[in-house]
């Protein structure tokens, strides 16, 4: 029985997640259930496109993500089965899914009306529609019989670094809890002799780890979903700096 | 082995949840515990009924819902078990159960000791009494077993329409984590030519979906719940016309 | 198949979390993972060592936990598995695991590259080294697989309680979501005919729970994890009276 990971922008102060997982519980009662997050801010598909990206390769094959930022739902959008990487990934076609369900993907409209609940909300596809289908392929449910194979689904164009005057760009894609800000500049995009990353006017001096800075001085490390992070040892660096989701990133050749 | 799922007010950031479910594992190591929200403000019944309410239809029958939501621990209120509607509820008697376990209730008082923790705490009952009855429930303890049978338990009054001079008035039950707000009137209660509901000198027209709306537009929709609810489009409608709990919400004839 | 009980400062706003899980899915997908919270204060050591222990004894023996809160990841501090009361616990060593891992310890550092994931990042060992260890201890590997044993551990000073000129002094440990402030005094270090405790020029009655001082009135119970504890029927000592961590907590005798 593979396990379904949950990743939704519901919340847990309201009883949505509980009433997807419930849903599950009725069609696929031995399933294990895994949420990633429920707090992506809400109706923020980049955030949450990114989380899910960030999280899949943690999860064994055959994993069912059950992905949920949808403020289309009820509208002309698509609900969608996508299968890539070994995966399977459940959601409304906005972008989400972009990111994650990378490789060669299968996509498939979630159209068949034995995989919804019989009663079908226009405002929580979350628990009419996509829950189900989860629980359904959970239970081994082939993805054939779900609905129509589409061509293509909606794509969130993904900052790539550019070229600026004194080496590549990037920018901040996501700030985590601990205000780490997370870049669009991978290790392998930074020029031999990188010594620093700039964001706001700050320096990051590139380091192996948090605890290599002093406590308190800002650093740069690779973030453990293998971009580049700037951070404060100790502290927050989004708080300190003001860093935030867009800023621009450079890199700075070490002193010679 | 049915689920157990689980409403409380004890939040997330302390060890409260953790150790119910720890108890729950030491008794019935293989039920599904499955959260519904532990959010519900802290001693709020009302809120606490009402997301137990509008979660419940969503899981399967047999479910044994393990609901806490007690200003009142320690004192003179009773614990319960209480079977209602295909589903079982454990938790204090002070309303919280009221609306959720509707239908042909057998109610009992939680007595028996061997059904509690060895020494019970007279602030956690929550851990002490409720989770290994609820545990004690899934693995297959008789209802009978539990304590003796009661008449009647505390309710809740819930507000029910009122006919006002041009239409039916109700009021805002429930504001959620995206900022709608849910209200007493059902679709059902609307008079045929309704074309959109008023709170706070504001009017929400009727719409079938979020998504119908244009972006920031106010709407009324059906909420996934049954009830109508009042929302913007792409917003936070409590947010921006200082909706909350209480709010009178009137119905208003769509224009000839 | 053991319970696998978790504990981080990693938040559930990101991805960190469900990464964990998802590792523990792929090594033990039997496992039964139970969340103890998410919320310690992002690198607050001493908090999380509070919640853990607090926590501990409602799970069932063979419980093994896993507990990161790890400002040091990446450093020199080691990865430890502890064996001790009938539990296990796996997190980094630098105190978090003193209070709950008590009674005759063995300790060992997890050196075996076998039970790390195959890339392991320098910024987050949770997903990387701890969770794999849990995962594997849970699917039955031996203590002694794991790495050398270990003479001692970091230890982390608790508060004892104080003789002070009119009876035992003693502090403010933790202050729950209740704004409850529990101390570092126990029932029995309380002489007898002790009738209330001060705390920041407050006195608060000793009751034998909540409900029993009136509404709004200040009481000290013992708290459901055993040491007393400061509170106000149905509101928040700590906001009323600014209570927080290391605030002097001492005994007062009741008048004659």
């Amino acid at each position: 029985m593979p396990c379904i990971a949950l990743l939704t922008d519901f919340g847990l102060r309201d009883w949505f997640v509980g009433a997807m997982k419930g849903v599950i519980a009725g069609i696929a009662p031995r399933a294990q259930v895994i949420d990633i997050t429920h707090d992506i801010p809400p109706g923020d598909v980049r955030a949450g496109a990114f989380a899910l990206w960030a999280a899949a390769p943690a999860f064994p094959k055959g994993t069912i993500f059950l992905a949920v930022v949808d403020p289309g739902v009820g509208g002309p959008r698509l609900p969608l089965l996508v299968e890539a990487g070994g995966f399977r990934f459940v959601g409304p076609d906005n972008g989400l899914l972009d990111w994650a369900a990378a490789g060669g993907r299968r996509i498939r409209a979630l159209r068949n009306p034995a995989y919804r609940r019989k009663e079908t909300s226009a405002t929580f596809h979350g628990r009419d529609i996509f829950a189900p289908a989860a629980a359904h392929l959970a239970r081994g449910a082939r993805p054939a019989s779900f609905g129509p194979a589409l061509e293509a689904m909606e794509e969130l164009p993904r900052p790539k670094p550019r070229r600026g005057p004194r080496g590549p760009q990037g920018e901040v894609l996501y700030v985590d809890r601990f205000g780490n800000a997370i870049t669009s500049l991978a290790p392998a995009d930074l020029p031999s002799g990188t010594g620093a990353l700039r964001c706001r006017g700050r320096l990051f001096p590139l380091q192996p780890c948090y605890a290599q800075a002093g406590a308190g001085k800002p650093l740069a490390v690779t973030s453990s979903c293998g971009l580049m992070e700037l951070a404060i040892s100790g502290g927050s660096a989004a708080s300190a700096f003001g860093l935030s989701r867009g800023d621009r990133v450079i890199s700075i050749q070490r002193k010679v």
